[in-house]
């Protein structure tokens, strides 16, 4: 297996790889300022709750390159954090990412550093959040393995892969793990409308690591429960409450009920930057209503009539009754879930 | 609402409307032979079981058309019957049709009637299941117009509509019915993938009847009927064994699941043709697997990269005991279901 990262610092620009255009062709988009990262996340050029983070931490570090004295620099990167944070609303990565920026372009600002100082702490905290992020799946991988059998085929959603995160993936970590350690892993990826994340970039990454993979459309997830043929269901996050209640790419909440139905057990692997501990619970986790075009329009060909209305919810709010366990770099957590006492993260 | 019908009978020869090619274009293919029907069964240039079967009708009619007397002409009819019952498998209205057609065919030959009686029942018999079919439609659309609200919104899966029976629909018959009753009908329709008969051929038919239309990816459908919102789910069927577990469109039987979840009645509505008497229950429906391309490959891009599987199963089953009534021509059917013993239907 590759050690695969979406993006890359250059040191003065970032390049992200355009995820629109897989798996057709690998575009890479050079960003030289903090708008043009933003407008990538905004456009979903690059997705995934933490390379979202990510992505946001390289726009900040960006953002401090222009030209102007230490207090100058601080409103840049605050312009900067306001704009990139105002890109999406779901994944709590990008909120949390862009404090840790500004916490440490504010404390050098604070305690007298010169401009070039300033850069240099924001490029090393910016690389340091991409860094961790890839170790972090290396590690909830590991202990996400544990929980697959030694052959066995897992069920997943949208794309919790390399391709959302700074490398190796959260889901997909878990099985890359698991391959890693000699388990014998077959995928089986709901295609995820609308955007088809399942069908073009899971099936992109994994076929690019031999790891078998078979995709389905989402409506089929059911009946393939049913069967008994699916060990588990492993699926990413992109915001969980400090109950365990967690948002993730629309269509999530249906395959827990159905794995619950089907005794199934259903995993959510994720980094602790995607607990929000100052959420009680999913009911007030912000869903994004991304246009309708994005679901009636396929590759340019519009599927539905004029005069057809369409709806367009990014994500949706699973229980955490219905989460057999989440998987974080700190081990394995079960219900019930209290990520408020900083059980489960390192905060 | 016109009066709409998906196949026309021209007297030597069946016109039906390509669905495939909706909703951009109106496309009419004119069948002289019982396999040109075959061929456009098989392609589903039409699609749904009532509709499939009423094709078949006339795909015998046409078999004897041809020269030969009356022992030739039933051969004719047999073999033709054979290539439609080959065509697909888990529409039970297709072998329904079938076998009235050579009931019909050889009681002609066998009272000794001449080739052009043997034709003209033929063709009077075909014509029959047609016109019954819509018929059966109007009256199983009153009885379920009666179990929605004043003012509501229906969820409903794949098309069971005027475009998948002989006119009216089973579903959207239901729908139909309780508009021109006077009540307040919104739809949400489910895309239905791979095929996409919800967001090309729900919403096309009710546009063109003005009755509001929503279309959502299938995965949105759970966290829609979480909200409460929707008052019904109402699905067409595609076999419906002796104890009501129902097969119909993949992606069916996960809405059954969450419309229990959230307490939503889910209705099935389904002329009698559809009923299967011979079958306990719906463990050995048969469950047609179609290409995977048809799922990996959109109006001609190729979604999924080299070297992923993919699977097509076209239908699931949607156990008995998550169905809130089965709606016939013969009224509204609630559980235990028997419809063996020549409940709920006209056998």
């Amino acid at each position: 297996m590759t050690d695969f990262s979406p993006i890359r610092w250059l040191g003065d620009a970032v390049e992200v790889l355009d995820q629109r255009e897989l798996p057709w062709r690998e575009v890479w988009i050079r960003c030289g300022t903090a708008d043009e990262v933003a407008e990538c996340i905004r456009s979903m050029a690059l997705r995934g709750a933490p390379l979202i983070g990510i992505a946001a931490g390289y726009g900040v570090a960006l953002a401090v390159r222009g030209n102007g004295g230490p207090a100058r620099l601080r409103e840049a990167a605050e312009a900067a954090a306001r704009t990139l944070g105002a890109t999406r609303p779901t994944a709590v990565n990008l909120a949390w990412a862009l404090e840790r920026m500004l916490r440490v372009v504010s404390a050098a600002v604070t305690s007298g550093r010169d401009p070039a100082t300033i850069r240099r702490r924001a490029e090393s905290e910016a690389t340091a959040i991409h860094e961790e992020d890839v170790a972090m799946n290396r590690r909830l991988g590991r202990h996400g393995a544990e929980l697959l059998p030694a052959d066995g085929t897992v069920l997943t959603h949208c794309n919790a892969g390399a391709l959302a995160t700074g490398g190796w993936g959260t889901a997909l970590g878990v099985v890359r793990s698991a391959v890693e350690a000699g388990k014998r892993v077959r995928v089986i990826a709901d295609e995820t409308r609308p955007y088809l994340q399942g069908a073009r970039l899971t099936a992109w990454e994994l076929v690019r690591d031999g790891i078998p993979v078979t995709v389905i459309a989402d409506g089929m997830a059911g009946s393939i429960l049913r069967t008994g043929e699916v060990h588990a269901v492993l699926v990413g996050a992109d915001r969980i409450a400090a109950n365990g209640d967690t948002a993730n790419k629309i269509g999530t909440y249906p395959l827990a009920v159905l794995a619950r139905r089907h005794q199934v057990p259903f995993y959510v692997a994720a980094p602790s930057s995607t607990l929000d501990r100052n959420l009680a619970d999913g009911s007030r986790i912000p869903i994004e209503e991304r246009p309708a075009d994005e679901l009636c329009v396929i590759r340019g060909t519009r599927m539905t009539p004029p005069g057809t209305a369409a709806r367009h919810p990014a994500f949706d709010v699973t229980p955490a009754e219905l989460i057999t366990a989440v998987i974080t770099e700190d081990g394995v957590f079960r219900p019930p879930f209290a990520f408020d006492r900083r059980g489960g993260g390192r905060g």
